[in-house]
């Protein structure tokens, strides 16, 4: 049966039918009035999401891209930048730091692993001289499914007066991120996630202190330009020609995030995680992360049984069941496999995704109590 | 009456209903053997309307993302870059040689020219140190409406040994570029342009020469990176998320370019644009520009009549007959207003702008003789 796959990665994530119809219709012109209320209203729900005051910019790009227009805007070479890595999308950002001429030092932890807080305090309590200009963290690392604890790591870099820049592209809209409060100077996320719409578009906010070291940023790409994008922003416009059609979907795809409500969102997301790691456990399966304090509530990773492999386990589910979940990445592929319940998900989409794992493993010979996983989840999720 | 709005602005131009059906999908993942196949297609056919055999990089951004792409992979700081400017969008190039700190001259001419071949070759011969590294330019200048000689000018570079770089976006499709054939270095176009698809994809081949000064670029962007874009080209993939619902469009708007054949598109374009400048000045319009061998195939600018200002005429034919075009751009507002011909056009669209044209403007107060317009563009398109 042809038309019916349901995508449980962590990104595209699924796009409700109203958001769908929204962006098959015709394209706007860019510069008319009716786009530019489009944008008025877009710019404001997404200060909504980031809990933030300070404008977001919109960026046509990947979230890759609003990392490049991050670091981009604020690095000059030999600028000393920290970048705590837990996993392939903590490395990306340092990367890029050097890709812009940084000196890059790193604080690594064995994949399944987060940031310890206080070995980030000792390092920057050593950096007497305050030589470190920027830290760059992974709120949620996609690619292991842990979640850094980006509030006491912020307050640690607020401290010592380095910028903190947050890649938030999996834990907007599925966990709390509040970029005020907690006093996050840059923050980037995409649209393919939380947001529920296409891939396409990537959004980055910027604190005023974070403003202030872009003034000095010699050379900032043309493209990613913050200044130039948020004069657009300020006018309700954009500084070149958008991807129309995702900015009219996300339009619709904020209006239903602010009817649901940010709280409620994420608590959905958390309880949907919880239940779902709880079933998995259930079938006698062993989750990648076993510690439930730094487990994401967007993306979980999990290890094939014994005698099982993750090709397989991927390809039942993806022929039998229409349901694709993500291999592992580099060095984790083949060793786990991922699921996200990210943006656009029910307690129904996470009972027929362990329902039809549950069946997926029956046919491969692993050993459970068939059904053992549907009802914890759904015991799990009436609480 | 709402939801008719017809696009005559040279971008976004109007996208065919079974590309808006294809981009309505759910998404598919990117990392998926399904969407490797469609990028597998598109790579292909994108370098059928490239005319190379170079590999054509498909980024997820505007058509400016597409130019910072070109010179943020070749320029280092100091380097000599000519910039031909003939309007907007050849001052753009400028602009962004500038931010990456290059030494950038210019060769401008008064917006609703051309430039003059043996100007530059004069310049050219003139540079016996060979300093100058890289020569920008617009085939077809969006902001007026003029059409460079490509053809010429690059043969002109190639004697001098510097790089062409040259912005196709409201070219390509529209009037002849070949890219190998004439030696183009660098050549770049973007989606919601000749290719009839919404914006928010944009497109770069380099030429062997153009790869081997890459090579040298010392600090090439992140997001743009050529090398790490083309090694996802040859795997059929991507480097980052793509913007996949717009690929997938792209996909079946590429599949209806090469049903329609590369020179029947162009021969299309060029005697509706043809047929269109006649009947303008049928009905007593003047076109900003006067010379036919230098006028555009894909946009037409014109001067309002005397005592009939460019807002009215916009106004009118917006809120009466539901046709968007363009003003003109900074020291060109309200004197010139521009109507695009581009991608998905037909003679019966060129029939309804005239007549919807005439209609405008007889409201307005100028005279003309009625039916003159349509008369002459169906004569035209007859011949």
């Amino acid at each position: 049966m042809k038309d019916k796959t349901f995508l449980m990665i962590p990104g595209p994530t699924p796009v409700p039918e109203r958001v769908l119809l929204e962006i098959a219709k015709h394209p706007m012109g860019h510069r008319s009035s009716e786009f530019s209320k489009i944008l008025e209203s877009v710019y404001s729900d997404l200060k909504y999401v980031f809990q933030t005051s300070n404008d977001v910019l919109v960026y046509t790009s990947s979230g890759t891209g609003a990392m490049d227009a991050a670091l981009s805007n604020l690095i000059n070479p030999g600028d000393k930048v920290l970048s705590l890595v837990i996993g392939n999308f903590g490395q990306r950002w340092a990367e890029i730091a050097k890709a812009l001429g940084a000196d890059v030092e790193t604080i690594e932890v064995e994949p399944g692993n987060a940031i310890n807080p206080l070995v980030l305090k000792e390092r920057l309590d050593k950096d007497v001289n305050k030589e470190i200009k920027i830290v760059t963290l992974t709120q949620n690392e996609t690619s292991t499914g842990v979640t850094n604890d980006v509030k006491t790591i912020v307050s640690y870099i607020k401290e010592h007066g380095a910028l903190s820049v947050v890649d938030g592209v999996t834990s907007l809209g599925a966990m709390t991120c509040k970029m005020d409060e907690w006093g996050i100077d840059v923050l980037i996320s995409g649209s393919q996630k939380g947001f529920m719409i296409p891939p396409g578009l990537a959004f980055l906010a910027a604190s005023e202190r974070a403003w202030a070291v872009h003034k000095e940023c010699q050379r900032p790409d043309f493209y990613f330009n913050w200044s130039t994008n948020r004069k657009s922003v300020l006018e309700n416009s954009t500084a070149f020609t958008p991807a129309v059609s995702l900015i009219s979907g996300l339009k619709v795809a904020l209006e239903m995030m602010k009817e649901e409500g940010l709280e409620n969102i994420i608590n959905r997301h958390t309880k949907i995680a919880k239940a779902l790691r709880k079933a998995l456990r259930a079938i006698n399966l062993k989750l990648f992360v076993e510690d439930d304090s730094i487990a994401s509530t967007s993306i979980t990773a999990i290890l094939p049984p014994e005698n099982v492999s993750v090709p397989d386990i991927r390809k039942v589910l993806k022929n039998d069941y229409d349901i694709v979940v993500a291999n592992g990445q580099n060095q984790l592929k083949d060793k786990i496999f991922r699921m996200g319940t990210l943006g656009f998900v029910s307690e129904r989409d996470a009972i027929t995704a362990v329902g039809a794992l549950e069946a997926t493993l029956h046919k491969l010979g692993h050993k459970f109590e068939l059904g053992k996983g549907v009802a914890t989840l759904i015991e799990e999720m009436n609480k």
